[in-house]
């Protein structure tokens, strides 16, 4: 991936090429062999008036006549990228797909975000934050979780992001900073809420044939589950159907459960949203994630670390390439090339993201679950 | 498919539902039966600032639950989405999966539609009717077309438009009108280019196993083929080597060659296109595509007829649905059910269509060929 954060003087196309790079090369493959591409961005049409975005990137890398599919499924984008050049693999369609997610998602102060929107809830205010800030204070009056645990979310993610040198923020915040930030939303505020950010990530999915004849380090995708919202008008809004059918789903496909987990990358849009999904991947009871937050067991150090990369809250979020920056850390920290974040021994990893906004459920939700079959 | 022209008053969630439901009946297929789905726009986001496009439509058809992709490949994204479906069932991943196709392109006069094209190259004049323009230039240099060779297939689209109930323009055109129609990039006159339009269009793809428990009078997919462009600076411009390629696999991947085509439907967007789209599919040598049309061949009651709904010129095109619209021709065609335009016995029917403009090739070339294997 590249680092992620404002890329002012930098097209997509150039930043799409510097993480394919990076990926073919990591990967040890020439891009003659690439059999098949996905390029994911969310915001290229939408706000830079591009498209064939993923054939203007590889057009410059070399990589020709291949067919090539660019996808959007908002902030699920990256991770529909990669969930389609798993299918090619997995069915023994190609050898070697190439999945890819590129945004430049910064903003002039004070546009409106519509994605997934109507005019009409935007509106309302029922954009983004305001949606989350209504799921938030549904979870406080279910549950009684705190200001201060969703703020600890935010603190927790930044003390990470300062341990990432790809991030967009290398600042520690206090919890008293989180929570003295400008109000977005009550009870979300300006530290509550993840960034748009600018960057650019990459995946190569390669068939177990294919690895035999290289010397790579690869890992195992034990599952790869993409879903779309189940709109249950009347449902819990502390969690999500939609979520939880694709969770199960990807633990079943793989045959792990929660507790096989080294490390977790969660969609932490807003603060309410990481404790909600931890709740949902089971690390504790419905209700209990602003507890598990302030128990400190999500922190590195803890007995199962969620988001150590920042997760969208300090790495930084480019719609379009956060699915593939979870699958970056995970891949960072299953072949022990985290740095100073590094979990020891960390063997088993989860992705999960979810995007768009239909009748208040997700238009899609992903999880990825990738292991390393190889003990170091 | 929806009627293709002009929809003011409807969204683009309504023309994708209508052509969704149509295929649902069509097929006999109940919306809980369908496994996975993808939807092409090329200017939901582009245009109308609208993403999550495919579950916008799902949600209110109650298609809920499945994976779905919105993808992208410019003109060629309703075809994309087909090749996405055909291979899910292909590989045996589903056995029943949706692709649709849904736009809305007419725009305020005067709008210059940048796709695929750079700020630059759109300063130069060099965006579509440009390009095309010069493509038609070199074709008549090389090969002796005419102006009067080139404003035939407007006419002969034309006509077969008004026998097409669900066509955009449904009057005939003189030879002299096309000529004499304004200039918009010598020698591309207004009637030798194709419309914006809106509208949608929609396929079921089912496995062969699905088919037997149904009595439904489906076709077979003997071929699908999506490749991108080969960017080659030097290449000759009246010829695409990707579309060449693209055809030879599919020919291939059938068992069949031209002479076997009852029906073709090619990506006419501009006059000089459906001309080397046939030359390029070997109805005729490189460069008698102008005698080819001007000898009535691929007229209704001709040899083998080119575009019988009336093409791009005459049906109209909403990039996102255009692909799939082809498709509704030839299933029309090869169940017998085209009305007034129907082509006797046929059996065996092709649909090419290109998308996009890197270097002066397409960023997307698909091509599927569609057979009945009942007598009727």
């Amino acid at each position: 991936m590249t680092a992620f954060g404002r890329h002012e003087t930098r097209t997509m196309t150039d930043l799409g090429c510097e993480a394919v790079t990076g990926a073919l090369e990591d990967a040890g493959v020439a891009p003659r062999d690439v059999q098949a591409a996905y390029c994911g961005s969310a915001m290229a049409a939408l706000v830079h008036g591009e498209t064939g975005l993923g054939q203007s990137v590889l057009m410059e890398l070399g990589v020709r006549g291949i067919p090539v599919v660019n996808v959007e499924n908002a902030c699920a984008t990256g991770a529909t990228a990669l969930h389609l050049a798993w299918r090619d693999v997995a069915w023994g369609i190609h050898d070697v797909v190439l999945a890819f997610g590129v945004d430049k998602a910064v903003m002039p102060k004070g546009t409106v975000l519509k994605a997934g929107t109507t005019q009409f809830e935007a509106q309302l205010g029922d954009i983004f934050p305001g949606t989350f800030a209504l799921i938030a204070r549904r979870h406080m009056e279910s549950y009684g979780t705190t200001p201060a645990q969703l703020a600890r979310v935010s603190v927790k993610n930044h003390d990470n992001g300062m341990l990432n040198p790809l991030a967009q923020f290398n600042k520690p915040v206090s919890l008293e900073t989180v929570l003295a930030s400008p109000m977005i939303a009550e009870p979300l505020t300006l530290l509550s809420c993840c960034p748009n950010s600018d960057g650019a990530a990459a995946a190569i999915v390669c068939s177990k044939e294919w690895l035999s004849r290289s010397d790579n380090d690869a890992l195992r995708i034990a599952a790869s589950v993409l879903v779309s919202g189940d709109y249950e008008p009347l449902r819990d809004m502390t969690c999500w159907d939609s979520e939880k059918r694709c969770v199960n789903q990807a633990y079943e496909d793989a045959g792990l459960g929660v507790e096989d987990l080294d490390v977790i990358e969660v969609h932490d849009a807003f603060t309410i949203s990481e404790i909600i999904h931890c709740e949902t991947l089971g690390l504790c009871a419905p209700g209990d994630g602003g507890a598990l937050i302030e128990s400190g067991a999500t922190s590195l150090g803890g007995s199962i670390v969620v988001n150590p990369s920042g997760g969208l809250l300090a790495r930084g979020h480019p719609p379009g390439a956060s699915g593939l920056a979870q699958i970056h850390e995970l891949a960072a920290q299953l072949r022990c090339m985290a740095g100073r974040r590094q979990i020891t021994g960390a063997r088993v990893g989860l992705a999960q993201i979810m995007g768009g906004n239909k009748a208040n459920d997700a238009q899609a939700c992903a999880v990825h679950i990738l292991v390393n079959d190889v003990t170091y």
